[in-house]
């Protein structure tokens, strides 16, 4: 308890964009603002500190992914962008690290185009949270510090 | 502002079994006490009123939905149980009010059956938190509240 | 013929909302207004009576379909809402009774999301009639007792 | 108001032949028959012209749909036939004028072949009136007439 | 052993009018009379109690099968009727309870619309009997029994 | 009524493997004390005769049906093992011939591999008992027999 | 029997060029010649006449089907080219004519791209020869003859 | 040509009953008295030698079609019966032979179930008769021998 | 080189209405400004013929494709309009001609219904262009061109 | 005017190979020679600058495209090679700039595997040139040159 | 390791014709050949006892696969030709012994027809190689002498 | 012969943490374990020079094998891993050069989830070996060696 959890951070493509246009859209938020706001929650839950990628790449993502493992993160919070739809390779490291990742869409990918609705990360991820902003950020970090801290409290994989 | 926010927590078919059987497969959380839990949360945002409903009848919930619009109701949370997936009526429901429903689900659909990961709720939901166990529904009250109370922070409804 | 024929009017689930609230989109009709309308055509047709339910409770509107043909009901007109598309209940029950349902639907189902284009009620009613606004419900009423009263006159089962 | 309507009543490929034979089928009314209703209608629907063409051409009633607006009509009702399934160019035509086209058939579509359930027909006309036989022309005509004359009046095109 | 065993019957939507019509597809046989032979055998069988519902409501049916676990049902027969099709909150229910449920079909389904060949309880429940009319019904408490009596004789799960 | 009953027991490919091995899957109960099982349970039924057919060839299970016919044969019991998803030649053979067939499954096969669910033989059977063991079989025998003795008793094709 | 049959024998679009040019690909026969070879063939079964007619236009076939039951016709042969994947009409034409069409293809249409595989007319025809070339026509004139002189001999609609 | 050819008749499972029963749906015609007017046509039609075979084996009839090619025979008519919807091992071994095989179907497949309309034989056989009952083995046998006869006459594999 | 090469210009149903109407959607341009800028760019490509038509007939499309290669042809531009998505006949009559075929579309099908985004007729034309309006049909005829001067220059049919 | 365009034309995955090898398949063009054409082509149309990247990372190309945004690129030309079929990043990268994007291939993907049909950069692009070899790319530039030239004349997005 | 392992070397429908015709598409080597090659690789790996059958007949390749179980056979090479696609019944015969069984494929099977892309027995064989000739089954051999030698050296079930 | 053959061997995704952990899944074989054994079996087979690449970038793969082409590779082996089932890049890049590629996967595929059972590399890889283990890898090498050195020696591409 006495060292810190390591978060990842990890974005996937195109997300480097976000708030830098179209703010009636993605809203005013820039990835750095979103950045900032979870370094600030991450100190508030105290112990935690954060690490950040946002990559174009599949291939870069994953590597980060392996990566931490070796490193001894504690967790990760990863928006696939894109990718979603079509990396089994993100899926596969998901499931080969030891620690849980959970998966976050700035939108309700069920309002968009019917191939945006499946996700391939989803089914390796530990859980989603969809269609809340920049906000789904800030959920995700403080539910997996809730869940790594809570290790006893096991997740419902039940029924609803 | 003065005025506390009023948030329904709704709940579908079975989840009243919740936490009471198979605990190594739920978790050992009833529903009372994910309830409990979201008092206390109620409390710790400040002026925010919850009020609770269980009901195996997909009527009764399209009836609360509606009701919730004329009680002034500002917004809610519904895990729809087995009725995410057939259920258009109270995707209808959603649609008709004035106020935003987050959809929760304990567990992740998208590691079950495939005719699960079929949500017609969400595509009216404003967002989904899915996977993360009772945690969600703390997720989902968190988010609600901070998206009414922030109206002018637009979510984004883009493309991650 | 001096026996009044008995036609019972069923709504099913959110519309009740009709006209209440979205006006650009329902049109300011509600449903109270409608009924008046079908009860002021039902005066004009002379010698028939309306019986209305609205509900958002499947069990509820199979429940009235079997009581009807108790009662001696001569037809209905059912407006499904959102179970039009799963309940097969509904199709079972107009399917065991022995009156001539009319299916009605305020809005152009062929314009909208494609699971709404399905419906388990068309194979059980004797027809349908779409797209045409509360105008449906008052030809709908026609046709019925229309039907009812030259039943000499066969209506059309072959290929257009 | 003084200039009556003009209303084009269009049927499509072997539309021609109904009523001439196989009665136990079509029921006995021939498409003359229909027709003599039709304008019987519209005198008592007062200053409604009706114009009359059957083709078993699929370019003859789209050249018929085009020239209509050219000549004023107000709108149209439209029985395709076998054309229902897969003329994308007679929806095109219904697009592209300016008066609203009605779609009528004689039997149930939803009780007969598979193929037959799809209407290309239905996702550009106003509305749709199935399974109520010959009825269906005069409520067609009869909806058409309320339209156009009450245009203060929406159609719903809402959920249900 | 001297307890005796508690059979809940269940029956879904439309079972009501059994018999009642139409006794040349249905049978002359109605629910009270099934209902009577099954005492009759629950009789013979020695030590078997019953207790029968009928409902149209889905939630009701749900309610009814929570109850059952509460109560010490031993075991029960459920014909979902149309519900077969379309309910996962049955499913869910039969999934939840710790006793065994039978599913009983009076028709051979895969004689019928190819949408009533897709059943989500048979996937929940512990075995399925169709096509043999109200016989199945005696076959599934029979079989129920006996499944209860002698729990050292597992059921085959093997491939035929 | 004085001569007895003929009933063929046929069983498909794999089936002579029963209980021999795995029986922690596929219980402990062979083929042959299946078979015994009948035969006493047809001496119960007095004036049963019981033949019976293992085989892995779909061709002589095929003749074994046809030659049924020729010989007077009463009705069958049929366990059609891995050939349920593919013969259309024992559909076929099935439609053919003059007595009833009731198809028998040992396991429930909505719980296994989805190509398994699909049956080619139910359509043809007159009915079909899966997912209760060695006791389908009792079940399927006891079935026939009550048919065969009581043919003015219909068995209900409806709706539920 | 005095009187002669009367046949027609039509062609869809691009039949006309047949012979003309690629020869390697569709035989060295035109149209022309198969005609003449139809015209001895008839003289040989004698007291048969026929009557041609190629159209590149839907209707124009169409027209003359149903021309042809006004007419006296006994049967027809139809090859409908690239019509027989996409035209319901001629589907409707030939099920409202009194008179047997037999369906002709030169090429083996299951050899060929996978839309090419689904015939609208095989389902309305009597019968259907295909992949024996310009033989194809002889073979279908001489079973429709055939079949309309043995009226009593019908034909098999079993299940091979 | 002073040699006669050798023609196989193969018919697959069921095909044996031809006849001999349920006459109002196949017809009076047996499979010997159809072999025996194939024998009649060969005579006709001049050093023609006609052998038989009747199986309900699948490996049955590859073993024949096979063997056929070693024994010099010119040419097969094939009516594979229930085999015709699964059976890639009778595709196979008419494409490894080298003579060519016309399939044959009674009835007229596209009226019937589904999962009957595909052909696993017809993207082998050099072509295909359909619906034309026991005439179209003797259409079949007509072309096979013109077809062998006139080599240098190919048989178009075009666009109709 | 010094006959001109002539072009036809080919507008499938409901192009003739082009610019005439909704200018917002479809430009300012009507199908005569079109062809008076291909005339124009033929001028400067000197020694181009052009040739137009526009009909709602498939029939008549067919008939002038054909006709072209008998009048000598070198090429056409065609945009099928409505066609595009089920005229089979189109793709036969282009694949039947000696001449290339451009396909062209004024509007980028692939953000359309998605019945709109299947082509028969981009399988038998030499290319198509889509989605950059009027230009198209520039670009096309500039191709055509090329294509047809340099024919020692073969296309790309290779992998990208 | 005064400042030149600059034009981006990027080459996805293998193209590279282009022209190197196989020159039967893909013609005797190198990727090298293509782009020299487009540097005469950009020299004609005057004031035009050409920037050129190829990658076989989905990564390289996401990046050039957002790059382009922030350096002022006014348009690009895309071939995205094996990308189009799987790359949702590339589709949400055309989104998010500014500039517009011509989809190009060399070949005719409709005469290709069924899995090379789906395009998911077409309904992000602005419009498509297929089929047409290295004149694509030459089309593209001019359309694309044209478009921002005269911004005032909308691209049609109507029916045709 | 003093008992020499016992393997079979089962070939399905059609492969007694390997070699021997057609060597430009099978190449030249007879299926005896490729036994031969096989007993010379056995000897090279050192007790270990080959036994062959090829077979036509589905139902005598399960009893031989069923047969090996109780004569203690080791392991078996498996090709089933056409079976591959169908047979339920030979996947149900190679789950249910003890030893495992290793399928090959002559022909790489995605190369060719749709339907020849499934395999049921994969998903049963502990391994597949396909597309490699002959070389496939020495392959095959090699590496299941390999798997029953070193139990102890588990096969990878893992994500790639 | 004097000259060694030069061989790939490239990983895909994920394939780095081979055997580094989860032993009892993918069994305690690393990467680097495997290729030692490679290298051991191509000093057996004389004269064969192997080189790795593991990389998690679908770029630096399809660079990897373009540039084999230009270095005078002989032959590949390739685990894609994750990109099997979306790499159309890697399917173009393998049909692009001249050397042939053997695909390995260590795990039965078919036994996993559906869509890991689609494989866009098998339909450009010269074969496939799947679900042996670490022992494909030898496999695939001495397959590929083989093929190479015998090149007179045709794969057997037929029917089985």
């Amino acid at each position: 308890m006495t060292r810190p959890l390591s978060v990842l951070v990890l974005n996937g493509p195109n997300l480097n964009l976000l708030g830098a246009r179209e703010p009636e859209i993605y809203g005013p938020m820039t990835l750095p603002a979103i950045n900032a706001r979870l370094l600030a929650l991450a100190a508030e839950l105290v112990a935690v500190d954060l690490e950040f990628l946002q990559s174009n790449h599949e291939g870069a993502l994953v590597d980060a992914i392996q990566a931490g493992d070796e490193r001894g993160v504690a967790g990760a919070i990863l928006n696939p962008g894109g990718l979603t739809h079509s990396s089994i390779s993100l899926h596969d490291a998901i499931k080969a690290v030891h620690y849980p990742v959970v998966e976050v869409h700035l939108s309700n990918l069920h309002r968009r185009e019917e191939w945006r609705q499946r996700s391939y990360i989803s089914a390796a991820a530990v859980g989603t949270v969809m269609g809340l902003g920049w906000r789904g950020y800030e959920m995700a970090l403080r539910a997996l510090v809730g869940l790594l801290r809570e290790a006893d409290n096991p997740i419902g994989d039940g029924s609803c």
